[in-house]
């Protein structure tokens, strides 16, 4: 078995943002030599997310009102009590799930037609790390 | 380590549907000849879900209305201006999670006693698929 | 391959309750002896979840208020016309997720500063079993 691992750095300029990886993640595959396998594409902060979805920019903007509107920003959470300001991010962190779980075969990204991966940011402007585990053969 | 892959293709005659594929998945593990391993469940459409839960039909309606109270169906979402319509089966997407992984072992999914597998369409009525990797030994 | 398999069982005394498990998993991982690999972390339940998030008390009372507001107890759920009265449970398990995968580098979980694992019991007060499974080398 063959693994390789590899952390990318993200320093958004916006503390929400949404920011497509595709490319990386698959230029990680192709640098481990694995052509049957699993790649974990995994947000190392827990106010920070994975998704795979749909590269069409509305729709980006769609998906980070609606995880304001079930996630909320709001001042009064516990959270802030302990000086932190990021409560929302935390929960917007466990509503998108912060991983996904990417399929190789023959040494690509054995994707749809429209998947893509993005990492999403909801706490940034400031260095923040992914981590990318290539297992397989 | 073995690897085996299979792509299912779900057809489903309403736009919302809850479709149990934990047979096809048992199938699947059985023919890869994998003891001990995990198997990676994935839609490879970005408007559908895959989840575990009960084999209870009146729970099935309850999770459809809750996906549709969490993530409604709006005709303002951004993303229809490209002229699709299915902005909440992206937000549905997303919620439910597009993808599980299932681990093996002696050669079989290493459920508990009311862990079933589900296909969740939410942008139906044509060909829409899923893959299942197995790896392992 | 290594593979290595654990059931954790766990029993709170509150119906609702967020357990952190973060050790239990990394002397897992240790007696696994896998060096480079994936574990993953997975309820056998429906009506629990596994996260990684902060080791921060008032953040946890924010999670499971969180978890009460978009997945709300309910007498009205069709589910409870068997007799069960855990509907919210099981969509509480669908909102968090009742999984996740860590990765293993050098023999260790594989974590950003703050990442710890949790087990969130959503209808407890009866044994209730999670599985670990490491596979690797």
């Amino acid at each position: 078995m063959k693994s390789h691992t590899v952390y990318l750095t993200f320093h958004t300029q916006k503390r929400k943002e949404m920011v497509p990886i595709t490319e990386q993640v698959e230029q990680i595959i192709r640098d481990s030599g694995v052509q049957e396998g699993l790649a974990l594409v995994s947000a190392m902060h827990i106010t920070a997310a994975v998704i795979v979805n749909d590269y069409e920019p509305g729709l980006w903007q769609d998906i980070m009102e609606w995880a304001e509107k079930v996630a909320p920003e709001n001042p009064n959470y516990r959270h802030h009590r302990t000086g932190e300001d990021n409560g929302d991010a935390h929960l917007k962190n466990i509503l998108m799930h912060s991983q996904v779980v990417i399929p190789i075969t023959r040494g690509k990204f054995d994707a749809g037609p429209w998947q893509q991966i993005f990492y999403m940011e909801f706490d940034g402007q400031r260095d923040k790390r992914l981590l990318v585990k290539v297992i397989g053969e």
